[in-house]
């Protein structure tokens, strides 16, 4: 990920995005929010539609402290991100916590919540390279190895960008926070079951001419998170 | 996971829950609506919070057409969701399209966003009900083995039903769609990357008698999705 801001803002959270609880969990730096959103390629998008809240999950990149989003400009959801703050998070769930009692089973996970105002982006440029960005951090090795979008492609395709100045980010990592008297008490196992991700093997398109050899970007692309 | 409902009502779905794009990717089956839910341990809330659109990452539980959200009766988020209709999504990656051009690039995956007005419950024996169904859908086996809650622990956590009456979701499998100028040029690749996720070793908590074994229900835990 290219880092294009010479000079990095701080994460500066409002009232909204400041965790009141598990203080433990929360992360100020903004080389964690860089790595959480680096991480995964799946976010969920929290807009007003409809005059109700709607959760839209789709892809993303990143580019220093700007946030690259985009779709169809037919899609409802995406025009109505443009007409308020919204709210997007990318979680990564990394583990299951066993406690000795029920109500301190958890999750090992990494969590980063940024709210602001998407801009809509109308430069040509800028617009190709968020494109750039967002198909990057999806399909890495595709820019460069496939076809670009043509006009028709692009009068279709709306990107948005939004500020990564207004985050939260939580992690929780380690064993379960068991009660004393349940420690005491014994005989209940207790631990975490790790989650991780991995890539099958790449499956070429049918219509695939078996002589196109399948790119090291694909077959050795490393494991998410 | 029980069908506590005798009757199941159809997906109904409303104008917000009606995807308008993509047509061949909606399904309109209940079966596929449970089927994701079940396969995920994650949901992202979209809520209303001081005016804005606030996204967040939980665990839930389903019951036939109820979905069961839970949390610390401190947290905002989650009171925030009694205020008003909220919306859950549930997403999972099966895997990268990498097309022949940058825009036709995916994902395959499942997507299930539902609308509604989530009830706070306060019977004492549904609670528990739902805190069995959270806890078994995130940590299968949990219920019976540990220590169930206690009143204090019941005193500090919101409990939430959402019906799972307003829903919507769509499923993209299989190849890139890739135009048949790009597919006639040839040279690009193209097909699919499948990325799953594995469980590791499970890891004891430091403070585990080591006498006491792993459970069969973590050890043996099927693959998520």
């Amino acid at each position: 990920m290219t880092e294009s801001a010479l000079v990095r803002t701080p994460l500066s959270p409002t009232e909204r995005s400041t965790p009141h609880r598990e203080a433990d969990r929360v992360r100020t730096d903004r080389a964690d929010l860089d790595a959480v959103l680096d991480a995964e390629v799946l976010c969920h998008i929290g807009v007003l539609l409809h005059g109700t809240p709607s959760v839209l999950p789709t892809i993303y990149g990143r580019d220093g402290d700007t946030l690259y989003l985009h779709g169809s400009t037919g899609a409802g959801n995406l025009r109505a991100a443009m007409l308020g703050d919204i709210s997007v998070a990318v979680t990564l769930v990394d583990g299951v916590v066993y406690a000795r009692s029920a109500m301190h089973c958890s999750m090992n996970y990494r969590s980063a919540v940024v709210h602001g105002r998407a801009e809509l982006v109308t430069d040509h440029a800028t617009r190709l390279h968020a494109l750039r960005v967002i198909t990057e951090h999806a399909a890495p090795g595709t820019w460069d190895r496939a076809r670009q979008p043509n006009k028709k492609e692009l009068a279709a395709t709306m990107v948005l960008a939004l500020d990564l100045t207004e985050a939260s980010v939580k992690v929780r990592t380690g064993g379960p926070n068991d009660e004393p008297d349940d420690i005491a008490r014994g005989g209940v196992w207790s631990g975490v079951l790790p989650l991780r991700r991995v890539w099958d093997t790449p499956i070429a398109a049918a219509d695939l001419d078996p002589e196109v050899p399948t790119p090291a970007s694909v077959h050795d692309r490393e494991p998410l998170g």
